[in-house]
Order: C-alpha cells, then structure tokens, then sequence
C-alpha cells in the first residue's frame, strides 16, 4: 500500500508531462481570400553564425510553435564562432534540411547579408548556393543574389539609428533604385520601424516581419508574447513556390505582439473571417444583444468612430462577447469602428463600417 | 515625466484586465450527426435551499464557462436558510430568469425532490410550478411531476453508499417500474457511479451528468479542472422545447474531467468530429507520418489493439500531434484502438478501427 | 489492462486536484517596523444588501486569499432583496462569525451607511449592534456609530463624480470638522481616489482601500490582478484591538493593483524589508553586478533621479534580478531612484538614495 | 487620441514583458544543518558533443533557472558534430567560464567518458584537463581522472538495461571495488534507477541527480515539471572547495520531479525547515486545528502510519494548509505519518512522529 502511494505521484507526473513533447501548436489565424495564411519566420541564427543553437533546434522550435515555413539566415560576414564552428555557409540548410522535411516544415535556404550601417544587413531566401554571396563589394553581392532569382529584403532598417534619425540613407536609395530588394522587415524581434514602414508602402515593398532569434525560442523575450514576430504570407497552397509568388506579389501581413500589419483588404478579411456572430440575438426595446466569438489567436480592440455602439469593444482571443448595439425602431444601426491593433499604416488603424440590421 | 510611470502602470492593468469581465468561453466539443450538441448542467443550488449565492449568479457563471442550458434545483425538503430566507419554491427560476433572457441562456424551471437513501434524492425539471411537488408522500410526489409533464432523474445513485454496497435499492427499482423517472444522473460533481451507470443501460435510461455546485463555481473543486461536469444534449435546435425531446430520446453524454460517457455511436461521431488529418502526410520508406489536429477541449488518450502502430496515443486538446504509422509496401495499416477517455460502459473504452491508405 | 488505462485518467485528476480545496496562500508583504502587516479588507456585501453570497463565503473566499481581518459591511437603508431575505442587519456577522473563528480569521462587526451623493457612503465598523444606526437623520446615524466607538470611514468619495469636478462637498466638510470618520477609503475596487488621497493627507485621515465585493470574489475583475484591494494594517498583533488602535493611528497602507500607497517611512520598510542582496558581488573594472532577490508579491518599478546607475530598474516578485552599477575607483556609487509604483502622495513615487559601496 | 490607442498596445506589452529576461527565480528548498543548499546540475550536453546548444546557453538556463553550480560534460568519445565542430574537449568550459563567473554561478570543469553498455558512462568533475582522459583503455580513463582528484560518478546506471535485467555488471563491481567512482546518478532527467539506488546505499555511494539535458532547457520535457532534475549539495558555501568536500562526504539528495531522496537526517530537516505552523491554534472540543504554511517548492505527501489525525495531508508548496488534529483532554496526540515523496530508500518514504501539544 505505502508502496503504491510513493510510485503513484511519480507515475501521475510521466502521465500527465509525456505527451507534451510531441505537440504542435496551431496559430489561430484564418485562411484568407482563397489563400492559405502560412505562418513564416524568414529571419534566425545559429551557432553557425552568432546564434546559440544547432540548425535542427530552429526547426523543432518552428514546427512546435505552428510555424509553416523558415529559413535559417546565418550571418555571412560575421562569424564570431569561426574558431571553433569552420565558416561554411551552406551547411545550416543542410543539416537542418532532413528534419524539416520529416516534420512537412518548408525550410528555404536563405542567408544574411550583413554590413555596416548603411546600408545594415539583408536577407536573400531561395538560394541554390550562399558562396557565391561571400564576395567583398557590398553591390556584387545583391548582384550574386539576384543572380539566383533570390528575395532579398532589408533587415531591421531602424537598428542603431538614434531617436528622429532618418536611417534611410542614399545607399538605400540607391539599392531601391537598382531594383535589388523587394521587400523591408518592418518589424524585427520586438522592434517596429514606422519609417521604413511608411518607406514600404510608398514604395510597395513586400511587408516583412521576423523574429531574428539568437538564443533558444522558448528563452527568448518575443516568446513570452505567446508567439514570434512572423509574417502572415497568402500563399495559393504549401509549398516552396507559393510562398515565392506571394512573396514577390505583396500578399503578406506582419504579425508581433497582439497587432497586424497589412494591407487593408488582406486586414479586413483576417478580422471577419476571425469573428462569428451567433444567433439568435438578444433584443430588447432599443437595444439589440449579439454574442460574438472570436476564434482568432489576437485580441481585437475596436474603438468607435461612428455615432452608436460602446466607445471601446475588445474581442478577446478564443472567448464569445457580448456586445450591445443601440437600434432605431426598425433594428437598424450604423456602426463605425477603428481596429487599433490591425494597422494599415504608422499610426493608422483599420476602419470598419457597417449597417446593422437585426432581422 | 515621472508621473507618467506612476500612471502607466495602473493604465495597463487596466487595459489588461478590462475586457475578460464580459467573456465567455466557449466549450470546444463539436455538433455531431445534424444535431447542435448543447453542454447543459441541470443540477445547482442558491441561497434558497443549501447553496451559497443569490439565483443571477448561477446564470452569469454558467453563461462564462460556456454553458447553454441550466436549470436551478433547489431542494423542497431540506431549507436549513429559511430562517433568514423564508421558503419559496419558485423564487430562484423567477429571480433568474431574465437575466438568462438577456445573455440567451435556456433556464429551465426545476427542483431537487429530497429524501432520506433510499430512494435517495431526484431532479424533476421543466416545471410549470413547484408548490404542488412539496408534499409528504415521495409517490405522491413523483406523481405531481408526472402530472407535468417533468423529465425526473436520479441524482447521485451511490451517495452515501459504501464501497461495494448495492446502493440500487427496491424502492428505486419500485420507481423506475412505475416509469416515474427517465434518467440517471452517473457523474455527481467529481463523483462517477459505475453500478448506476450499467443499470442505466440496461434500462435504457438517459445518461446525466451535473456539477451540484453550492459554492460560487469559480471556487469549486470541479472548476480547477477547467469545466464542471455536464450533459452533453444533442439536440434539433437551441430551445427549450428541442432540450426536452432530446432528454427523453436518450440523446447525451455526460462530460466530466477529461472523460466522455456515451452511447458508442455518439462518442465516435464527437471523436471524428474534433480530429482532422492534414495533408500531405510525410512519408518515409516503411512509415507515413501524418500530422493531426484536435480541436476539441479533450485531450483523446488512445490504446492500440491492433497489430500495428504506436502503443498508445494521445491527442493533447487544441494541439497537432505527428503520428508514425508503419504501412506494407502498398502503404497501407489496419489499424485498432481503444479510446480509453470515452466511455460506452464502466470500464470499456470506445473502440476505433480503420484502414489507413497513404495516398 | 485496459481497465487500469481508465481508471488512471480519473485517479491522476483526483490525487492533482483535491488538495487544492483546503489551501491558503499567503500575501508575501513583510512585517516592518516591529509591526504585523496584516492584510484587511474592511468593506464587502452579501445578500443580506445588494451582495450575491451567503455571509460565510465572504469568510471562506478571504482565507483562502491570505486575508487576516474583513468586514463584512452590508448596506443599512439599501435593501434590494428584501422580499427574499427580511431585512435583519446584524445577521451577516452572527452567521458569519463561527466559520471565521474557526479559521482564525478576524470578523469585525460593521456596517454601510448608505446616504445619495453627498455627503455618501460610509463604512462603522466595531460595533456592537447595528440597529441604532438604522435611524433617519444623516448626522444621528454617525452619532449613534460614535456612541459605540466606532471607527468610521468615507467610501469611495468620487464614486458618482464627474471628471474634474469636485466631490468633497460642504456636508463632507462638515463631517470631518465635527470628527465623525477617522478614515478616508482612496481606493474602492479598481477605483482610485486622488483628490481624496490629498484631502485624507491634509487632515490626517487613516488611509482606507478595499474591495467592496458584491458578487462571488473569484470571479469578480479584481481578482484577475491576482489579489484584492486591500488595507495593510501595521498592527501589535492578529488581535480585533490591535487592528483598531493601529487604524486610529493611521498606521496603514492601501494595496491596489502593483501599488501601494501610503506614508514614505512604511513604504521605505516596506521596500527595504522586501528586497535582499546576495553576496560575494560580482565585480568587473568599473561596475559592480549585484543580484537583488525580491521576496515580495509587489515587482517595484525604480526610474533613476540621480547620475549614475541604469534608467530603470525592475525587481519582479518573487524573482532574483542582476544590477549593474558603474562605480568610481573606491568601489561606491550614489545611487538615487523613485519606485513608481509606490505612493506617497497623488502622483509621488518615494524616492530612495543610498551611497552604494561594494566591499 | 486615435495614435495614442494604437500605441498603447505595443507599450503595454513591452512593459510587462521586458523586465522577465533578466530574471532568476529561487528555488525554494532551504539551507539546513548549518550547510548552504546548492542546486547543482552536473550533467549536460553542448555542440561540442551531442548537446543542441553553445556552452553560454548553459550557464545562462541554470542561472535562471535557480541553479548554483553546473558542470558542462560533452562526451570525449560520441562526437557527433566533429565534422562542423572539431573535436575540443576543453573549449565548452573555456567558453562558458566567463559568462558563468559574470553571474556567479560556479561552473565546474568536467567530461562524460563514454563507453558501451557495461560498463556505460562516467561523469568525471573538478578536472584541470579534459584531454588526458582521451585515451582508449577504459581503467586508463578513470586513472587518469584519478590522477586529477576528480570526483567521478556512474550515469545513468540502467539505461538500456530491459524491465528486471541486473544491470550492475562484474565490470561495474571492479570499477567499485578499485575505489574509481565516488557517486551514482541514481535520477537521470525523468529516469530512476531503484537497483543503483539500493547498490549506492549498500556502498555508501553519494547519491546524484542531474539533467542529462542536450537540448535548450526550456523545451525539455523536464522542464514542464517546474524544474529540472537536480542535486542538492550541502556545502560549507558557495566555492567550487566547499562543493567537492560535500560530495566527497556525501552530503547530497536528488531532487526530480516533486521528490527528493536522500539520507533521513537530510530530509527531516529539509521537512522541517520548510514548514512552519502558526500561533495561535484554534481550538474545539476534541480538535485543534493548526494552520501550516509549506515555504518550499515542494508539494508534501503525507500518509498516516499512526492511530490519529487525517488518513493523508497535502502540504502544498508556497501554501498554508489547516489540519485537524483530534487530541486528547489534555490536548495531546502522537502523530506518526510517512512522507511518501521523500524517500530515503527504494519504495521508503520518510518516517516522521512527533508527540503534538496544543499550548
């Protein structure tokens, strides 16, 4: 008996810890316009540059957090390891590679393109080779990029610059001009860049955002957010070419804390393909009752820029509101709102209106 | 400056904290076979009989934790309160009722019949008016419910019994040959009864299960494991009425920590309804990984019973979970197991077979 | 087998689950200055006014969150319930009273004088009887507190109040200049007072905050900050006396939140009694990295005032945090913060200075 | 005041979440019989051997995981990475050394010598040169760890040992009977070896737990437990000297999961140094119930072995817990329970009795 009682908390704990191990956790956002959302880091170390792990940690981490698609860009000309990790630029993506596909993660072979600011450090995915890349004149190497078809995008353009400083410098220009980027990392890690942001949509860059993790996922600050910074990418199915065609066609969103960035149509349809109104609805003499569930992973905060409804709504993430809506005899109520955490713009948040009728 | 810091840290609090007040989560156990599956908990008490709160809120914790249905039980007999709180049988549904209105939550009227074991204590609901049930005779009683048209059911056979003591009396084979009751509530709260659940299926009786909460929910023993038991109802529509006809059809499982009790049909329909296999599976020489999503709140724990495949099996709640399969060289398994969380009778798991073919 | 495979499910939820029921955990704010910091909350309903419990759940509910004194203060001249539970208002307490003791929780006898805006709301708690307080005239009812030695307090003093305007109106004046209150309640719930906080520093008034629960406390919003709002009670000892002579001495502080409010003496004790620095010191040329262990609940957030030293520091609860201080070629530093979230007054963080020196 | 909505969300998160990275959380088991207690993890893993991490992630897990000394052990022999990390058996140490003495976490020098299954794997710590034991002959090996007075220890003693085989083989006894090991790692991660248990009793063996970990910490099964498997050192204080005298003298106990084991005159006092019972009692008739507050992390199991008081009490961690005690007229009892997850030998909980006396 007394035997039982000592074997029993141990075996309690096997029972119930196991089978963690093995679980994926899937991202609540919705599929979109015909698109499957894919939840893609494009941006991380490993101990092959001046990250702290082994290429296949970045993929297991990946695949348990819902990622769909990485890429592994070590540092090309910064090696800090050198000494006891021999440079060899290849080797991330093919250490990496055989665990990913086992686990049906895409991984693209990718890598960065770092140095001083400016013009700061670029990501070039869809390589064939990275040697090639590992040449002197800063230049030649977009040229050895675009030599491969690759997407090359600018890293954190903010990083090092002082508060009011403009870091889009004419070196910037200059690769804008060339035609040798496509797209700007508007958020890197816990970083946002309304600059470069504000840069990218002038200038219709792919909208770019990254965890650039160095440590170990699980340590890392970005994931006590409940998730990394990723981009949101709309791709016509999962594979390695979708995630290229909608890359190079825009159809991306940026996701980091409890906030997207994106092009208001892509925003719109994330929000209403994330929330549910059930029914019936509750009704009262002027006033009309709607549950309202939110099966998104975001909180939604709305705050009202019509004439009727609450001043602030939240949606919160998982859960059913209930929302009242003041109604004019005939049901009906014009609602405008602004969604503060889906943003189309620096400092702009997404407008919704609508004429609502309760039949 | 400084009063910034000072302010920002309530303010964000605040903004935190705000919006859970108005949440409900919902419960994530799928519609099955054409019928809305409604989680119903048909057994509670108030200030009005044992219990420790005021009759509103049994209805606000019901409707937060996701809850369709409830109906209000307090005991006619034992009122150890009415010296401060004088006897009212119908007070509790009519204190409550439009508040339940106003958050669309089905309130069904009904009361806990309460005598010594045995018989033991019954629920009759969907009560016109309780005041005829509050009489000496416990025939006379059953009666008057019948008279109303109630659905009565036995609440927590084995209450009180000891171990191995035949708790299933004459007097209540008595009551089920008069046809006076038609279910038996087999999980009490944290308390399951194998007996009274195996002569509920030998005479066909509905299957019930209910919190019997007295304390505030939150406090509860039961809600630490994240739900009270219930009633699962599968039912024609969310009504009272739909509620009814479901009962009396047979048409529930019972939904107590991470266990379901049912008829095996129903389970394996709740089962195929919350795993979905994505694809393309991963394929290896002799093995096919497939990836398996489930989006219930029960975390399914599986035995093999066949020849092949992983000894056991869990599928964590909301997680994806990678399965080896080994196939022939046609890609194909037969596979056998046993859901050891879902029950069709005490002590036997739910069985699944399927031939597996990788496409 | 197969059976065991059941049953552990069960058991394992039993054996993890059941011994929450009878736990307590305790707020870790230490003792100061020769004094027990007890933790009181002076102001809470049941129905037996507008609350939604039975008395005793106020007394359960309070042990269970580490609360040494309540009262429980039901409202005299509200009386909503009234049909259901005739008004009896020193009820409450004798219901209350036998659970408390038998947790060695101390139940002050008190009571809500409950008057329109102004002079509004008041807390007497001490008393003997309740019923003479149950008396028209404004100024008879605090009269008839007097009479029994009361101690009196204002609750909530803007509650009601526009933004801006002001709520200490002539009547209020008037109560204090005849000393009818000792205590002012600066924080009720989430709600903070600050134009009261400067008027009970002015005339001395023992500073007051609660939590004034009407619904189940789990469940109520303030919950989710992880604790109550309370009153520390720097008191001679766990006795009913020694709580008052501390309360007529001032000797509180109101803990709301992540802040506490209250004189800079106690907060500095409180600060100092709360934070332990480990030693050896971790020295490099010119900093010295010491690891400050905060045993407290409260993370205290410090912005610098002075020269040297980081901008902000935060010392979570209950974790270990590194500081690196810049030091001179003697090892010393004049270090000099405010802890934000420490009130001395309206919009005053209390500030600290020490001439650091590593040995 | 649209921009201010937008931006607050992002402010929040940063303030809430920045301050966690630099944390360390204290693991609460207390000093006892005058000796520090140290948490000492002396078996892990780097890219330098089969580890998925740099030697700095080592340092920086344990330091925030609450540890005081850790031992980097990369396998001389299984070198898995060689072909992108050559083969450096001093460099994990080298690396790490300084990162560990920035924080103050001792770092020991040590090595995992790898052999087949018998005579399995050896920790050898307090080394000065890892090299020298790179040599073929296994008795080479251990001389040569001798040779540096390092204190060597079996790992992981029944691993791929099958269900019941003796795995103390004749090789096994030699290594014993030459006086080559000091310690058996009787708890590796989540695996306990009851055989060595015994066997390390038998020869008055120190008894060790550790990690094993090879991928980051965070993710690690073990690390859902709360904390890593562990061994408790009772030192003099916190010197790398102070650490080899208790483990050469034994002064030990593991601590996996929520159980500890080692010698009985550790555990009692660990026991009693982790539970305070406060004053004053409450007293009834023929009970007095006293409230026990568990400061430790440990969730205490306790099982009556004597005739009164509860049949089982949970002590949980950071908790107060009330128990009644039936006592005597002269209120008295003699108590005799068993902890049943302190173990102080295979299957053997604690023994504890203790003559109450209710003042």
């Amino acid at each position: 008996m007394r035997k039982t009682g000592l074997w029993v908390t141990w075996l309690t704990l096997f029972l119930l810890v196991l089978p963690v191990s093995a679980q994926r956790r899937e991202i609540r956002i919705p599929d979109i316009a015909g698109y499957k959302t894919l939840k893609c880091d494009l941006h991380m170390h490993t101990v092959f540059s001046d990250g702290l792990v082994w290429p296949t940690v970045r993929v297991d981490e990946a695949w348990r957090e819902g990622l769909d698609v990485i890429s592994i860009t070590d540092h090309i000309e910064y090696q800090p390891h050198k000494t006891d990790v021999p440079t060899n630029h290849n080797r991330p993506y093919d250490i990496a590679a055989g665990r990913a596909a086992g686990l049906g993660l895409l991984l693209i072979r990718g890598t960065e393109i770092t140095r001083d600011t400016p013009p700061g450090h670029f990501n070039a995915i869809f390589l064939n080779d990275i040697n090639p890349l590992d040449t002197k004149e800063f230049f030649d190497v977009l040229q050895a990029a675009k030599a491969q078809e690759a997407f090359v995008f600018w890293n954190h353009p903010g990083w090092k610059a002082k508060a009011g400083e403009n870091y889009i410098a004419d070196i910037n220009e200059k690769v804008r001009e060339k035609g040798l980027i496509q797209g700007v990392e508007i958020v890197n890690g816990r970083s946002y860049y309304a600059d470069a942001h504000a840069w990218a949509l002038k200038h219709n860059f792919t909208l770019m955002g990254n965890s650039d993790i160095h440590s170990p996922a699980d340590n890392d600050q970005m994931q006590r957010e409940n998730h990394r910074t990723m981009t949101l990418v709309f791709a016509r199915g999962k594979t390695i070419e979708a995630v290229r065609e909608a890359l190079l066609r825009g159809r991306t969103a940026v996701y980091f804390g409890n906030t997207i960035i994106g092009k208001s149509d892509f925003l719109e349809e994330l929000f209403e393909a994330s929330i549910h109104v059930q029914k019936p609805y509750v009704r009262d003499k002027n006033t009309v009752s709607v549950l309202v569930t939110n099966e998104s992973d975001i909180d939604f905060e709305l705050q009202r820029t019509g004439k009727v409804g609450p001043t602030t709504i939240t949606f919160p993430a998982g859960r059913s509101t209930f929302v009242k809506i003041p109604v004019d005899k005939d049901g009906r109520a014009e609602l405008a709102y602004t969604v503060t955490n889906l943003w189309t713009a620096p400092g702009k948040g997404l407008s919704l209106s609508t004429n609502f009728y309760a039949e």
